[in-house]
């Protein structure tokens, strides 16, 4: 018998691009293909996604990739491997539609081979087959995919939580999942986002509670921001709106288009009368309208955030109004959100970011829901991802406590191979993985030295310092010419600089002066150690030496 | 009589970089001289401190800067303002310490007029009188400042909380506020810090039973994170030390010379034999140590940061090591901070954020601490700083609850002027102010045109295009060159930017290219309009003309 091979490029040791290879024999499937946000080192950088070199070296053993939920990191980065990979995708008919509308946006009339699959259905894909099993989660018709291999199953959790009041009344298929265990699971893939949250999280449905009171209690206006991929919150506000005498309005592009394709498909139902245009809001009093707008993460572009500057064409912030955050801050966006609250709070809205009655929820289960995943699943081995290090060693700790000895619990990080057979499982060789940034404006990664450049540039300028030069007679004909941007050092500097450059030009052999390349050098080295010696700055600096004619 | 006039220069409408002038006629007095810190958009920004261009055109009516505590964000501009200004600082013994030990760093020798107040006195400057009213805060002798005006006085209540068995015994001087109160508050500056916390918050001391479960569960040795100005804590990490048989050390050069100042002075009561030096730890058994290190917000050249990268000289994480962190995250560093914590998991170490019995507590105090002052002193106008928008914005819905009418709290922001007389207060006119962005490296203001450029350098990168022209005849002599750092497109765009280049310049009329400064336009328009085309990004772009003869 084969082994059977885990192998995560994504999403193991972090909270982003989820992308993972079960491998057996000589066919491989792949789990998830999402992308990750940059952190604030990441200059220029737009979305992080996997390097996908194994995946291509592999390419012929690729049976699908088979995606749980239509989260951006868990299909975002399809549009940027399906290019190099011919590959059938499997989602469900909700992910299918999210994902192709995402791909028309990227791909521009590509035509990606998906397939679709109701929760409950298995896809055989060679001697592997892949069954879907519905769990809740904050988007429509997530799955964890129970992967059956010669050893036993191979259990991904998804990003999951045991809602048993989720607003479309389907709950996680707890029965399959405890049929599963009785199977046999010889691994569970499990989330661990809330890993570090004790007991039991509340139900999505309980936010409608919040936006009840909000709603009500708002003297004007309703501004509320939120994932624009949250359908099931969608739902709630449409429905407290209609309830509560508003009309729902929408604000931000991507908002605008989920709505569309969830209405259209039949995931919200819109009560009638309740939706109209932005551009109508004018034709109702203020405390009859709610708007939800995208911006929950202080992006700089985000229809919330223009209005926070007063740069939104289509609505102002008024006195008034009042705006809620549907939605937790991504670690490194709270510096941003804040800021976007005070601008707020400065033109007159009151905002409400926390409430005694919740107006956001987890789509991630906490610390008993895990544990009653881990109970019911009944796993051998227990691999815990979708978390960072310090949520895979609380996960550890958690499960040992339950009984799980130690050296069934793998902490696995990106690139690792954990090899499994009938009788032990053991980490193999790394394979090639890494992090591409991509700068959306060119759809080209960033590489980590041109990432080390924009750095340095961003810190302290450029300094660029150029000359001509008869390099035939090795004599130097113009004067040394500096030009800097983003440099903070005084003007002396450059004077001083100017003359070290004067000075060893002048100082270099005849013949030296004949090679450009030394003279750059030469010129360049004059500056940074002025520039360093005065006033203590790393720039970028960059010779120029023009060639003339004598 | 004249007009009272409150204006804030800094920490208005902004956690950070206190510094409020008082004025009375021809006296003013400032209140507190702080830094706060740059957001993740300020490149190569490592502090913010207030223009102090009104202090410096008013440098004759300035009787004194009184200091409220000796936190960065109340004293860190001194060594700024100092140079510019002579003029009496007045702090306690504490405080004065501190101040000095940090002008010496930054001053080299300067000898500013410092004088000592004790909590309890009062100083008189001129018409006016300030005096020193004792509080609890996270540092020993913060005061509240009574300010006697013609008015009436205007209370600063410096950062406060309400502790009743703070760690050194001396409580807030609740009896003089209330006096203050019936003799007459004109008006109270208030810290609003966490006034979105409901209730009344822990007391510092209570920290000690969070660290004596802590230090006796660990296996190993406890590290332990936290600001370093905070001596209380200090203390407590110590007593908890030799109550439980461990050694104590320190790592990071500003939390040793903290102590070392704290313990000279008197303030810092060191257990016999509990103190040992960093490089001796050897010689102890893991169970016997507690290591106290700097880095609780992810600096990246503090101790503890440095360790989890591997990076530090005097000791390395091990398995078995318990990281204890006794401080929250300021707003925008949570990416940091958290990115070091899963270093540190990854090497082995448990750490410890949170836990049901406090390791950390605010020394600011809670919703009901506010209240309690606000209900002591009575002021007839309340003025909420210390806090962003969204804090005075709750904290003036606070009071309006506890009967103040609106027209009697104001929520003033950087540089407004409140003027206040007998009959009533009014916003006068703004006064300059505005915020300097330091470059540490070089002690220079980071002027904001500089700033754009390094954002824009740091986002895309630089493209440098070069060419010789013999600007007599009006001929191009070389042939274009092209250098880039930090530009991540294609190599094609180069190419085709350098054939841009060449047909501009090939289109100019000959007359015109004896201008170099319109050919430097047109070769960096040419190559601006090709990468902007072909790959959507925005270098800046630097043209070079060198001049050549025929």
């Amino acid at each position: 018998m084969s082994l059977v091979q885990i192998i995560p490029l994504g999403g193991a040791g972090e909270i982003g691009k989820n992308c993972t290879v079960v491998r057996q024999g000589d066919e491989m499937i792949v789990v998830d293909c999402g992308i990750s946000f940059p952190h604030e080192e990441h200059f220029g950088v737009d979305i992080v996604i996997p390097d996908f070199t194994f995946l291509i070296e592999n390419k012929d053993l690729i049976q699908g990739v088979f995606i749980t939920h239509a989260h951006e990191d868990h299909v975002g980065a399809l549009s940027f491997l399906l290019p190099e990979l011919e590959v059938p995708v499997y989602a469900t008919t909700f992910g299918a539609a999210m994902i192709k509308s995402k791909l028309d946006e990227r791909m521009r009339g590509a035509n990606p081979d998906i397939h679709i699959v109701e929760p409950g259905d298995t896809v055989e894909v060679g001697a592997l087959s892949v069954e879907y099993v519905r769990v809740t989660h904050s988007i429509p018709e997530t799955c964890a995919l129970a992967i059956r291999t010669e050893h036993g199953i191979v259990l991904f959790t998804a990003d999951f939580k045991f809602d048993f009041t989720p607003v479309d009344g389907l709950t996680s298929d707890i029965a399959r999942l405890t049929e599963l265990g009785k199977e046999g699971v010889l691994a569970l893939i499990s989330d661990s986002t809330n890993i570090d949250r004790p007991g039991w999280g509340p139900s999505e449905s309980e936010v409608s509670n919040g936006l009840r009171k909000a709603f009500t209690e708002a003297p004007g206006r309703v501004l509320m921001t939120m994932f624009s991929s949250n359908v099931h919150r969608m739902q709630q506000a449409l429905d407290v709106a209609h309830e509560t005498g508003r009309k729902l309005a929408v604000a931000g592009r991507r908002m605008e288009s989920t709505l569309q394709l969830a209405a259209r498909e039949g995931y919200v139902d819109i009560p009638e009368g309740t939706f109209i245009r932005l551009d109508d809001i004018q034709s109702y009093g203020d405390n009859k309208l709610v708007i939800l707008s995208t911006g929950s993460q202080g992006e700089p572009m985000a229809a919330l955030s223009q209005m926070s500057r007063q740069e939104y064409g289509r609505m102002q912030i008024k006195k008034g109004d009042t705006v809620l955050y549907s939605a937790r801050p991504i670690p490194g966006n709270e510096g941003a959100i804040w800021r976007t609250v005070n601008r707020l709070f400065l033109l007159g809205a009151n905002v409400i970011t926390e409430s005694e009655v919740p107006i956001h929820v987890s789509g991630h289960g906490y610390q008993e829901e895990v544990k009653m995943m881990v109970n019911i699943t009944n796993p051998y081995y227990v691999v815990p991802v979708h978390g960072e290090p310090r949520h895979q060693m609380i996960y550890r700790e958690m499960v040992k406590k339950m009984g799980w000895p130690e050296h069934r619990v793998f902490t696995i990080q990106n690139g690792q191979t954990l090899m499994i057979d009938s009788n032990k499982a053991e980490y193999g060789p790394e394979v090639e993985w890494g992090e591409l940034l991509i700068d959306q404006h060119g759809d080209v990664a960033v590489t980590s030295p041109v990432l080390g450049e924009r750095t340095a540039l961003g810190h302290d300028g450029v300094i660029v310092v150029s000359v001509g030069v008869d390099l035939k007679r090795g004599e130097v004909k113009t004067r040394p010419e500096i030009t800097t941007r983003g440099f903070s050092g005084p003007s002396e500097v450059i004077d001083e600089g100017m003359e070290a450059v004067c000075d060893a030009l002048a100082a270099m052999k005849q013949g030296a002066r004949t090679d450009a390349f030394i003279i750059r050098d030469v010129i360049e080295s004059a500056i940074k150690k002025t520039v360093q010696r005065t006033c203590r700055q790393r720039p970028v600096v960059i010779g120029v030496v023009v060639p003339e004619k004598g």
